[in-house]
């Protein structure tokens, strides 16, 4: 394998440094990840490594963002596999740091807050999730900072890479990044899907083929607002919840078109009359035992 | 002179770099202020351009920090006078941003909280005062990096100096770089005093000849407790605050002896035992109208 296993933040620093003046290289790419790594995870490192000349991902699984710490035992840990997916992407370096490296001292007693954007949707379920994430995310956007500089003697340029399945988390990274003026540019890669359309993630191993089947109704829901929005029709919010309603393996949390910025429903835009400008539909569900988030982004 | 105002993040990264390939340099420091500079302030400056190649001093009053608009009014901007201070000392540049050019989009949503450490002392009278602090530091700190590389092909070191005056303000921005791993070592410099032993602060010019002598029991009970510890011998805080507040003019908020690191009061070390180890003490009093704060590090 190329790739390089690194734990702690200094060799971290130092092999971006030695990759950044052997590849004679001018960029640096981030892929945060948890590891258990699927398909949609290698789409980040692919445009990461088709947009920078070295790509870090790192493997955290992040104590702070789990509420529960049965939660966080039962996450699944494949440190070996998630190398030879990156490997197989052209990534260089995996840093998979210890809880003891990533927090020295204990939990944190400076976090980063996410404000009520954090508060709503997917933190509404989930108290704290969003704050433990941003303040491990300043974290990694910290350490994954070029080691060195560019080939021309100037600032490496630096970018990390998000996936659009996690809408809210993007969008808070984003912010954050914003608010806190971090040296980086996120970069949004498209949720990949299965042939059938259903969103790529790590928990839909837990689901029956029966609920698989069920599932679809998030993807084709979503795709069905998509067409209204293109076509500048209305988009008819109201029948596509209940369309989802009528799945009945599937119980609905919420299901809403928003702004992509701030979270906050685009109400007037999406019932009887036609569509305009931008969107986010999101929508969330029980799908037997699963808990599934998928999106679209919608634009007229 | 030879100092150079710039007013955006874009332009400092650019200076930054300049200077640092013009004088083959291998360090950038930074130097955050509010302006309204003092002789405090110009050893902040100097300590900074005797341990780097390049040196940028901020100047923002941050409206994230003050409780109430008037105070944020009334602050007072002496630009060209700060300007013509950090030439002396030989600061390279000035970043002097607007409020928009640091909050383009209105407040900021995701911040950095400071946590029960910024509740307590200061920040039980000045409820979120810490909290915007904070933000703003950690925005500072951004804008400040190194724009380029040192002159081996490094990474340039990257320092920033913070007053031992303003002790909880230090304690939580050290706290701060630890937690969310910021590339940057903070550098704490010793509190300037008059011959008198009052520390400097621009809210000293508001005192009368009389509040001015007043004054000066806050500085003398500090070092009555520096001396007992430096001989070992027990503090006995309440006679030298028994001492203080026979003084008619100074009214006293907290006198603590902490640990300089949690400011966790060090209540068993401070009666009757001899001193033993590290503490901080600390003292917030009002004198006349005006409310002033001081401290010493203490060691056996």
């Amino acid at each position: 394998m190329g790739i390089k296993l690194v734990t702690t933040a200094a060799e971290l620093r130092a092999e971006s440094a030695r990759l950044l003046a052997e590849k004679r290289g001018s960029s640096q790419g981030l892929v945060p990840t948890m590891g258990a790594l699927h398909t949609g995870h290698a789409a980040l490192a692919r445009t990461a490594v088709e947009q920078n000349d070295v790509v870090v991902a790192s493997i955290f699984v992040n104590p702070l963002q789990f509420g529960e710490a049965a939660d966080l035992e039962r996450y699944p840990r494949t440190l070996d596999a998630d190398m030879a997916l990156l490997d197989a992407e052209g990534v260089d370096l995996v840093f998979a740091p210890s809880v003891e490296e990533v927090y020295p001292g204990g939990e944190p007693l400076v976090r980063v807050t996410s404000g009520p954007l954090g508060e709503k949707w997917e933190g509404a379920s989930r108290p704290g999730h969003f704050d433990g994430a941003l303040t491990v995310v300043a974290k990694l956007l910290h350490y994954g900072m070029p080691g060195g500089p560019a080939v021309d003697g100037g600032a490496a340029a630096y970018r990390a890479y998000f996936g659009q399945k996690d809408a809210q988390q993007l969008a808070l990274v984003k912010r954050m990044v914003a608010d806190l003026s971090f040296p980086v540019d996120i970069v949004a890669v498209p949720t990949v899907r299965s042939t059938e359309g259903l969103a790529l993630s790590s928990r839909n191993r837990f689901l029956s083929e029966e609920e698989q089947e069920a599932a679809l109704v998030l993807s084709r829901a979503l795709r069905l607002l998509e067409s209204r929005a293109v076509a500048n029709e209305p988009l008819e919010l109201d029948s596509v919840v209940a369309l989802v309603e009528s799945q009945p393996l599937v119980r609905l949390d919420y299901f809403e078109v928003v702004d992509p910025r701030t979270l906050e429903p685009l109400a007037e835009n999406c019932r009887d009359t036609p569509f305009r400008g931008e969107g986010l539909a999101i929508i969330a569900a029980k799908v037997g035992p699963v808990r599934l988030i998928d999106n679209l982004p919608l634009s007229s």
